[in-house]
């Protein structure tokens, strides 16, 4: 693009927006990376639209002059899918925030997608009713951000991911179209599924601008325990039993001895250094002390050393924010540093093995590592602080988290459970695929023929 | 195609399959048509395969003579999407009957798409798992089917859909291709979600040939009610209330005062002919019993007349056979008839709205008519039983059908919950989702340019 043609399409996306059409450096800065050590280049300017019309315009003027145009949310991602492109114009939600409607009758709310989830949970409180909106990827990320990456988060084992959550989705096309896909009908089989094929496309098919959102009742009563193990075996055991159990578990998270000690470190606790189970239960009174005692014997059945209830909800909070922190905990070990993330997700029968394997690759490592994860459904992640700009580190970090989806891939898994493919693991997303990545670039190409959505990111 | 093709086409075939090709008129017959009064023209041939490879070499075939294919379940859908085209060659998945593998610990089973779901639900009972696949539209109807049409069904409020369900698929495109989507992973955000475009697709992209499916254990107790109420609407706010207390309910259904009286008929019950719930709880037994408890005070606060309970394991079988039967019920009516079917589904808080408003318009007509569904998530079915052949009663039938549907969307709806598009509402998908089904329509191009597969449904 030369400077005349940017120039001019400067000029016309600031006559649609005004202010809120920046070139300033530091706002292109702030754009062009997410949470992560990945860096992408510096997109050229920065929109902030309002309504799915101005999306709509924005998207028509970058089509006319091929400019690649990058939907951004709160930045939250881990694997790159919203860092800048040379040349881009970055297109953030973040003034899209207005919620739209909420039926408590229907339950279900629909909402711009800057909107983030907090957000959307202290509004639901705040009007009075008994509903929240239960996916929590621990980030207070947009629910568009959420959508587009197929979000999923610690309570998914109960109440599912973005994929179970959303009932419909605007979203504004290649050619600058605004579609609606889905709707407030809570079942449909009309036609193919457009809402599930943008739900994970990072931005790479259209820019989800709305989203139609399930909502659920509050539970009546939570209760919450921290479980340590002597090893990481006897620690998924446990899950494995509970899960056979077919009790209500709403939450089921991995943290090993290492984690936890970074945990306790940087949140002031003073659990066992030991692999650990961090446990939630939702329902009725009844359903929550049935749930609980099921768990305390199935977890003394399989070994666990140390069973603490926290039932009290300040209590619960502060257990559950350490648990979100842990990334940040992580960091902690090397001050610092930037995280490198890699999320795996095998059939839980394969979890031990899985973990034990890639904690061999790492003890030949220099490197500091921490694994925790959603053990429930067969994951975990694996944090490696990294010194920013150190190459050799990045390298080796980059083997590891190679070696580790190798090892996902060959017992049956994933190579990515839900960080999504971004820039990070486009190579991994051909070795798990195969073929059916040819189909994801036909629909990309059929979608987006001049591949100015999100170009560079997920397709090799 | 000219007969000389033809001839070629059908050695080929028959070189491959031997006497699994089929061109006997019965066969054909017999592969013309589904469970409702859709009448297709008659396949040149029938082809059972039993294995990947087999359907891939078809599809090659197929694709070389520009011959179309139908892909062929157990043929017990309602809108036509696996009746005959002319000139194509219909491919029963009824041979590829094997269940490959379970997995108890990752509470996972994979299976060739023929396999049916009750084959399923018995083989897991033989080989003593705790276990059970959920998804219940039903008839016994084959996996393969239940995924290409998005099948839901009476459990789906409490253990979701085919979607919900499905894993990861095996598909053959229309160049042949064996492609793999999803895989045994909980969890995945590792590209577009091909598996849930393809389920739902009513085989205009692919046929299915195997699945791996989600398990579900067990519930430990069971329990059922029938509850019969004075009006349509009380019966409705009974359903609000249920879905709002947050208890667990596996299956909620309305059956009208006509379906009632039908199925009394039919199978020899003595119901009161009213508007009805039949009410279904699993979990642990002090759940279940809380449940019911909360279900029956919310059924009496709105102005329940009867509420009957069905623990007994065969009275509550003997019910919900009836609830199954209830289409034949209905179509006893008149004896000798065909049944017309149509699924809307509203959000909850419009259905007696729209229940309403499809009684007017019903009482306008002299057919018979009975209304069921699946209230918990806000749908219902109209059957309207036909005498066969008669045009002026089909025609009637269509134009009550097309209203209800305009009523349905008019009210936030979506044209099918559940029988999917097939023939009989491609001009529902079109005033449905407008300009979405351009997108739908590029994917189908993209992906089968010479529209070979199961052309002429979904699509005008």
């Amino acid at each position: 693009m030369n400077d005349y043609a940017k120039r001019k399409l400067h000029n016309e996306l600031r006559l649609l927006l005004g202010t809120r059409f920046s070139t300033d450096s530091t706002v292109r800065e702030t754009h062009a990376t997410d949470a992560s050590y990945h860096q992408g280049a510096l997109p050229n300017a920065v929109a902030f639209p309002k309504t799915n019309g101005e999306v709509s315009k924005i998207v028509k003027c970058c089509a006319r002059y091929s400019v690649p145009i990058i939907p951004y949310g709160t930045g939250t991602g881990v694997e790159g899918a919203a860092v800048g492109t040379e040349g881009a114009l970055c297109v953030s939600l973040s003034q899209m925030n207005n919620i739209l409607r909420i039926s408590s009758e229907d339950r279900d709310a629909t909402v711009q997608s800057g909107v983030t989830r907090n957000q959307l949970n202290t509004h639901l409180n705040e009007i009075g009713t008994q509903l929240h909106f239960p996916v929590d990827p621990g980030a207070d990320a947009s629910l568009g951000g959420m959508a587009a990456t197929r979000a999923s988060g610690t309570s998914a084992i109960y109440y599912g991911t973005m994929l179970d959550n959303t009932l419909g989705i605007t979203v504004v096309t290649s050619d600058g179209s605004i579609i609606q896909t889905g709707g407030r009908a809570r079942k449909s089989a009309a036609g193919y599924d457009l809402t599930r094929l943008f739900i994970g496309s990072e931005g790479t098919l259209g820019i989800i601008t709305e989203i139609i959102l399930k909502l659920i009742p509050l539970p009546e009563a939570v209760s919450a325990a921290v479980s340590a193990f002597p090893t990481v075996e006897a620690a998924v055991n446990t899950v494995i039993k509970l899960m056979e159990s077919g009790i209500n578990i709403a939450r089921i998270e991995l943290l090993d001895e290492l984690q936890m000690d970074a945990v306790n470190n940087y949140s002031n606790l003073d659990y066992q250094a030991a692999p650990t189970l961090f446990l939630e239960f939702h329902g009725s009174t009844n359903t929550v002390k049935e749930s609980s005692e099921v768990a305390d014997r199935i977890a003394s059945d399989n070994g666990c050393i140390d069973f603490r209830w926290a039932t009290d909800e300040k209590e619960r909070k502060r257990l559950w924010q350490a648990r979100y922190d842990s990334y940040y905990a992580a960091l902690n070990l090397r001050p610092g540093s930037v995280g490198y993330v890699t999320d795996v997700c095998v059939p839980i029968s394969q979890l031990t093995e899985c973990i034990s394997r890639t904690k061999s690759i790492l003890a030949k490592s220099d490197l500091i590592a921490t694994m925790l994860g959603h053990v429930g459904d067969g994951n975990f992640h694996v944090v490696l602080p990294l010194m920013s700009g150190n190459g050799d580190e990045l390298n080796e970090a980059r083997q590891i988290s190679d070696q580790i989806v190798d090892i996902a891939l060959k017992l049956g898994g994933t190579c990515t459970e839900e960080h999504g493919i971004g820039i990070g693991k486009k190579a991994a997303l051909e070795k798990e695929h195969g073929k059916a990545v040819d189909i994801m670039r036909t629909i990309k190409l059929a979608l987006d023929p001049n591949n100015i959505m999100n170009p560079g990111k997920i397709f090799i």
